[in-house]
This record gives structure tokens, C-alpha cells and sequence, in this order.
């Protein structure tokens, strides 16, 4: 930390403080200017609303460039601790506001975070976040400096398309169209703000009074959870056992849409084979039901080539498909798609009348530009084959390290396996002695419904988030806390 | 249009073009390429699906320079007729799938669209955009740089807070409490997508099969439409004649949620007197009611200072307040947020456990880098003044053209004026003889739950898109198509 000295500067900011640098220490000086004054509001020497010195008069008593200060407010400001107001110079904002919230609980298509004074993660399996440098920040800053510095910008200024922005529309179309088989207009496309906004307003166009839901048990919870936010009755449909299960739970549950992960079902990541593929689009059209098909995951295959999503398989209008940017591309962008049959794009066009887009220009306009030059297709490309080779050697470290004492469900897809312990200890307890090693694995109980499933000792191991050379090494870790 | 010559050019892409350019054109040759391969497309000399004549290639023979042919083919790109795929060069999309959306019929805050064939818009008074220019691009441009640069922008491979950025919460708390006289933590805000998402989500709280939503009357149609997409009751409260019909409709109707706009009432601009706001705070609390205090349209106060907000008044947590960024900033970036009293934000958390946000990071990082350095401040001091003189100017404008011909409701906020023209013609009458001027003015019927109401023949005359400069002559002309 260096000689720094907590500064004694007190309001008004012409007071001289008892702020030293030291010369010899490795921290930048900026750096110590930040410590001394973070240290400084901690203790209460810089009370809320308290002006810090002005940035000439510190810069001239520490005798170092008027640029080192500056480097220190601003990165307090970034912080929050302090807020610049012009004419007024910077003051300490009011910690009290700061307390930070609580973490958000994670829900489905992330796990959740690790409990509060748990030992440090060093090998997080989390699902759903992806590994640091994934998003294209480089080539996405160009391509923002363009637009912003185009006629293009004056888009800003006004109020845009609430299906979305046409080129990007047009862009995810001409993909679908040619890489999935399907047959959609960009007309049909929806641009919105993800997953569960997609479903929050999908919903519109239904009855909660009347209308159940069905969803695969097991299934994601954050459809659930949106589900029950707006008051539809959910039945859950096995997935698990044979293919009767689910037929049997649909056709006493009948509802009016059913919710269904085809290409990767969430979380055991098995492909629905094409004979029940088939089954289920009759079903749909004989029962007057419509079809969600949620296709979060269709991107990573690991081994045969992907099946024709159902919707290209459906001639009578019954199948919804989502599509996502957030497992490829940046789960921050918060941005998906629909593609909406005829019928229930007539009925979105009465529902949604003068709606607003919830998706910023700028992110449509980036991403379609990103398309439309080629870089998304090189992007995926390069993704798909690390996810590939993350997903290998995670699946030989289990087998390497664990073998026969756990079951591990692979289906050549998804970002995570999930590992089945076979000696009868309880999740609880596997998921305590992970984390007590510094490995963080998942538990399954929320994706389901009903409490008594063939599941029960199922923990999720992701792929998404953690780099390629830590998986070896935490999966000998995590055999290591459950196995010695 | 010079004498481009439509290209004959057919697949392969290695037979020569029969494109010839003009050199003593004034368009510049990428446009005269570009038109070439439009009207091409266009007669179908470029079918679907065929490739155009490749960058060296065309250059070649049209002897130009690679970066000519590269400008004519992005822009083909960007407007959606050609994609361009790696490997495989530039097709032609199949133009069926481009048939444009029917243009969205805009709600509440803007004006709708002129209909389709009518006469040119000279002057366009439409209310909602803003006009070209003000979303500060290059400022906002650099800190993306800036952010995108940085090792921040790893936040872009996570899933981040649902409520928002704790920054930019942070700074928005700021503000309201000193600015505007509220008490409010960083946690009480979320961010959130826009008007219409913050009410749908907010009504997750409340239970559409008991509870009743009043709002004012006549008042803003696009809240009423989100109301009434989530299967609420609506019950209108007038805010014409006296105080006591507002109550009257209030108590009759025993809502559990009210929907208001104290600063600036929608549309009519009136300012809640301080008398009515001090009763219903009163009575939200004596009758279980919560109220939702839009307040869109604080910045713009041309007279007195603005009064506090009915957030800073209510000592009960009745207030919902809720504050956006279209009107000041930019309508594109689809980013508001609402400030929950202490017990709904518990429920809130409940409700949306596990949840995603919905506003993209980078957008509330930049925003919050906007803020935190005074750009801000600056920014909104500016259009504060700007729109405070096209408010003179037009006011002063409607006097001078009309003078006794017509009343003009103002207020003193707002960006728009009411204006009734006081010879009995109708709305419709007076709507078409404008526009067939080349003059947009806007009616009012949409506001209105009721059909018999007091203010049949008011027109809305915004000012928030039309340049300060447009103001006297469209008035001038919209004077002439009225009176002659």
C-alpha cells in the first residue's frame, strides 16, 4: 500500500491536507492519491456532501501533474464514491445510498452465486456466463464509432421501429433461412430485450383466466417463473422415462402453449428425436396449441449435425421459435428474438399497437452491421470450436479423474454435463464439499416441478465461463473434496 | 441520376458488368454504382440469390478504386438488398422477405404517422422525437470508446444486476435528492426499458382479476394500453372542471393503483396544484392505493420553478415515481427507470427473483459515465434552453398568425401546445386542411376514455422534433390552411 496517508482534507477544499505520497512505493501515484482518499471517506474524514481539494490546489501541494489527480477522481467517481458537479468540483456522495444491493439469485439459464462467506471459488462451473474476452469489444467499438459518427446517429434522436430495427430483422431471417432450414420473412422477426421479456409479452397475446401452460419437467425455471409472474397455470410434462410421459401430461394438462428446449433440452441437454418432433407438431395443431420453442442453445453441437428446428418442420403455424445473442455473443447486450407464426404476428400487431421497442437502436444497429460483414460468422466459428474443446476436456477430465464412481449425461450439446454421483450421498452434501475445495458445481432441484424425481443426486457442471486450461485442474479438485 | 446504366451483370460473378459511370455526373461514383445495382435489382437483372461482381473485379473494369466499389456495396449491405457472406462475396436477398413492416402506428408520447398519401410534410409539429442533432453522438461515442477500451468491457460476457447498474443508480439517486427534493437510496431505483416495460413489469405487483387502475382523464393512451394488455380495469378520473370530479371518479372507482402526471399532465400540460397533490396523498393512503407519478416531462419548466415531486411529499411509501431519459436524451435508447416506496420494492424483489435486467450494460455504463463527469448537466442545460425558446417562439408564433381565432392551452411546460380553434369545425376538418398544406398538427381523441368531453376540437402542436427555425413559417402556413 505504500506510505499513503489517510488525507485529513475536511470541507471547505482551500484547506491543506496531510496527504504524503512515497516516491519508492510500486503503486502509481494517482493510485495512492485513490487509497489515501478512499481511506479518508471510510473513516469519515471526507463526510457525505464534503468537497475534495480542487484538482490545481492538490496537484500544486503534492507538486505532481494536475493529470495524476485527475486520474485518481475520475476512477472515484467511476466508483461512486464521489460525484463531480460542475461549478462545484467534486463531493463526496452519501455512503448510506451506496450499501450495495443484494446479489441478484440467478435464476435458470444462470447459477446462482455462491453463498455468502463461502471459501473463494477457484474453479467456478458456473452456467451461463461466458469466459472474459468473448464479446468482440474491439470490433464492436468500430463498428459503434461508425454509426456514431454517421448521419445514421440522428436515429438517436427519435423513436424506432418497436419490432426492431429492419437490417437487423433482415439479417437474422436470411440466416435462419439458410443455416436452419426454416422458411420466415423478416416480418416475423421480433427484436426483443431477452428471454424473459420475450415470454412476459408473448403472454399478451393469451389468457391467463383460461389458457394453461405446459413446460418439459425437468425444465428452465426462469420460463416458470415468468409464467407464474403473469398468472398462468403451469403443468409440468416429463421428459425423463419414455416419450409417453410427456405425451400423457400433455394431453391431461391440454394447454394452450407449451414450452419446449428441442435442440438442447435444458438442463440434460438431450435433442428431441424427430419422431417425437413430428408427434408433437400434430399434437399442437390437433389440440389448438401453440408451440414455444425455445432454441437458447442451437449454436453448440458437439458431435452430428443439428436437426431442423420444429419450426421448420411445422406447415400449420403452430410453432413460436426464440432465438438468443446471449450464449454466442454477450449475455449483456440483453437482446433475442421471436419469430411469431402468421396468426399470432396479426395478433402481437393488435396487442402491441403504438408499442415502443425495448432494445436500443444502437445494439440493433451494431449487431447488424456485425452480420452483415461477415464477423458474426467468424465469431461463432471461433466460439463453437472452443466450446467444443472446452466441452472434450471436461467431459475426459470427469471420465479421467472420477470414473466409474459417477454417471456423467453428455448428449453431444449444451454448455455444462451433468454429473450424477452414484454413492447415495445427497446433492447438499456433494455441492458442501465442492465448495469447501474452492469448486463451485450447481445444484438441479430448481428446474424441477414435482419433488420426487429420478434425479435427485444430479449436479450441473458448466463450461461457459471458466477458460479452457482451468477445467483439468478443478475437476481433479473437485474429485479430490468428494472422492480424497 | 447521371447515366448510369442499370447493370446486366448475372451469375457468375466473373462475367463483366455492362455498368458504365458517368464521370461528369455530379453523384459521386459510389452512388452512381449503387444506383446501378439497385434499379438491377429492381428489374430483376439481379435475381435472388445471385452474387454481385466481386470488389477487384468490378473495380477493375469499372477502373475506380476498390474502396469505391467496398462504399457502393456497404451501403447495398446496410440497407438490406445484398448480404455479404464470407467466402461466398455479396447476394442479392430475396426481396419478398423485405416487404416493409407497415409502419408502427405510434401511441400516447409521439405523434402517430402521417397517413399514407398524403401531401408532403413541410412542417412537421409532431410531438415525442426529438430534433436531429440533440442525442450529444460524439460525447456519447467516446466514453463507449472509452468503456470498450477498458477491462469493463469483460462485463459484457455476464449477466448483470437485474435492477440496473449500481452506477448509474447512484447517479440518478443523486440527482432526485438534490435536485428534486426526494429521499431516495440507489436501491430504491430500477432501471428499466422504457414507459410501457416499467408499467408491465411494476403491474406484476398488483393483481389484474382484483385490483382497479384509474388514471387521468383525458390522459396518456400509451400506459392505458398497458393497462389494459394486462387484463387491468381502467377507470378514467377527470382532470377537467373542478377539483372534486377527479375525486368523485376516484372514489367511485377505489383503484389500487392511480396513474398521474403532476408535473406535466398529459396532454394538457396543467401543473397539479399543490392543494390536490397534499389530498391525494391523503387519500392514497387512507384507501390502501398506490400512485404512479409519471414524471416524464420535469426537465422542461418554462416559467416557475418545477414543484417537488409527490414523491417527496408522501411520508407513507403510496409514491411510485418514475423519470425517463427519452425526452432529454434520446427516445432510441429505450432506457427509464421507476424509484419503488420501500414495501413494493420487497415485493418487487419477490416477484422478480432470479430475473435479468432488460436495459443492455452498456448503454447504463455509458450513461452513468455521462452523468458522473457533468456532461450531463451541461447537455441538459442546453436543451433546457433550446426548448424553452421554441416554446416562445411558438406560443408567440399561434398568437400572431390566429390571434382571437383560437385558444391556446400552455402551461408553462411541455412540449406541446394545445390549440382550439374556436368556429365550430372539427377535428377532422381542421387535421386534413393542415396536412393538406404540408403542415402536421395532431388530434387529441385518442386521450379521451369517454366521447363527450369538453375539448372535441383541441389539437395537439408539438415542438420537440421541428426546428426552431420552422417554427413562425409553419405556423404561418398552418394559419393560411385554416383561415385563409
Amino acid at each position: 500500500m505504500g506510505a499513503a496517508v489517510p488525507g485529513g482534507a475536511r470541507d471547505p477544499s482551500d484547506e491543506r491536507t496531510s496527504m504524503q505520497l512515497d516516491e519508492s512505493s510500486p503503486l502509481p501515484l494517482y493510485r495512492q492519491i485513490y487509497d489515501s482518499i478512499r481511506t479518508g471517506i471510510d473513516a469519515g474524514s471526507y463526510p457525505p456532501g464534503s468537497r475534495l481539494p480542487s484538482i490545481r490546489g492538490l496537484a500544486d501541494e503534492l507538486q505532481c501533474s494536475r493529470n495524476t489527480i485527475d486520474a485518481a477522481y475520475s476512477l472515484l467517481v467511476e466508483e461512486g464514491f464521489v460525484a463531480s458537479r460542475p461549478g462545484s468540483g467534486y463531493r463526496v456522495l452519501d455512503l448510506h445510498q451506496l450499501s450495495p444491493v443484494p446479489a441478484p439469485a440467478a435464476a435458470g439459464h444462470t447459477s446462482p452465486a455462491a453463498p455468502a462467506g463461502a471459501n473463494p471459488v477457484r474453479y467456478d462451473f458456473s452456467y451461463g456466463n461466458l469466459e472474459p474476452g468473448t464479446f468482440p469489444a474491439s470490433a464492436w467499438r468500430s463498428i459503434v464509432d461508425d454509426l456514431l459518427l454517421s448521419v445514421e446517429s440522428r436515429t438517436c434522436d427519435t423513436y424506432t421501429n418497436p419490432l426492431g430495427e429492419m437490417a437487423l430483422r433482415q439479417q437474422i431471417a436470411w440466416r435462419l433461412n439458410s443455416s436452419r432450414n426454416m422458411d420466415c420473412t423478416a416480418d416475423q422477426i421480433i427484436v426483443q430485450a431477452g428471454t424473459a421479456a420475450s415470454i412476459q409479452n408473448l403472454l399478451a397475446l393469451f389468457d391467463s383466466g383460461r389458457d394453461t401452460v405446459c413446460m418439459e419437467e425437468p425444465g428452465y425455471d426462469g420460463a416458470r417463473q415468468v409464467f407464474s409472474r403473469s398468472a398462468f397455470p403451469v403443468a409440468p410434462c416429463r421428459v425423463y422415462g419414455t416419450m409417453e410421459n410427456f405425451f400423457e401430461d400433455l394431453e391431461k394438462a391440454q394447454p394452450r402453449l407449451l414450452y419446449v428446449t428441442p435442440s438442447s433440452q435444458f438442463p440434460t441437454c438431450s435433442v428431441m428425436p424427430i419422431k417425437m418432433r413430428a408427434r408433437l407438431i400434430a399434437w399442437a395443431e390437433a389440440n389448438d396449441t401453440y408451440i414455444l420453442e425455445d432454441d437458447y442453445c442451437r449454436d453448440f453441437r458437439y458431435r452430428e449435425r443439428p436437426l431442423p428446428p420444429l419450426q421448420s418442420m411445422d406447415q400449420s403455424g403452430r410453432v413460436i421459435y426464440m432465438g438468443t445473442f446471449s450464449k454466442s455473443l454477450s449475455p449483456a447486450l440483453r437482446m433475442n428474438y421471436l419469430v411469431l407464426p402468421p396468426r399470432l404476428l396479426e395478433r402481437w400487431h393488435e396487442k402491441f399497437r403504438g408499442a415502443y421497442p425495448t432494445v436500443p437502436w444502437l445494439s440493433q444497429a451494431a449487431c447488424a452491421r456485425f452480420m452483415a460483414d461477415g464477423q458474426w460468422d467468424r465469431h461463432l466459428r471461433r466460439l463453437q470450436m472452443k466450446n467444443l474443446r472446452k466441452y472434450t476436456a471436461l467431459f475426459e477430465a470427469l471420465q479421467k479423474a472420477m470414473g466409474q464412481k459417477v454417471d456423467v449425461l453428455e448428449n453431444g450439446t449444451g454448455l455444462h454435463l451433468l454429473v450424477d454421483v452414484k454413492d447415495g450421498r445427497s446433492q447438499e452434501e456433494l455441492l458442501a464439499l465442492a465448495r469447501a475445495a474452492g469448486v463451485a458445481v450447481y445444484g438441479t432441484e430448481r428446474y424441477w416441478m414435482s419433488e420426487n424425481h429420478p434425479l435427485k443426486s444430479c449436479m450441473l457442471v458448466g463450461f461457459s465461463a471458466i477458460r479452457e486450461e482451468d477445467i483439468a485442474p478443478g475437476i481433479d479438485a473437485l474429485a479430490q473434496a468428494w472422492f480424497g
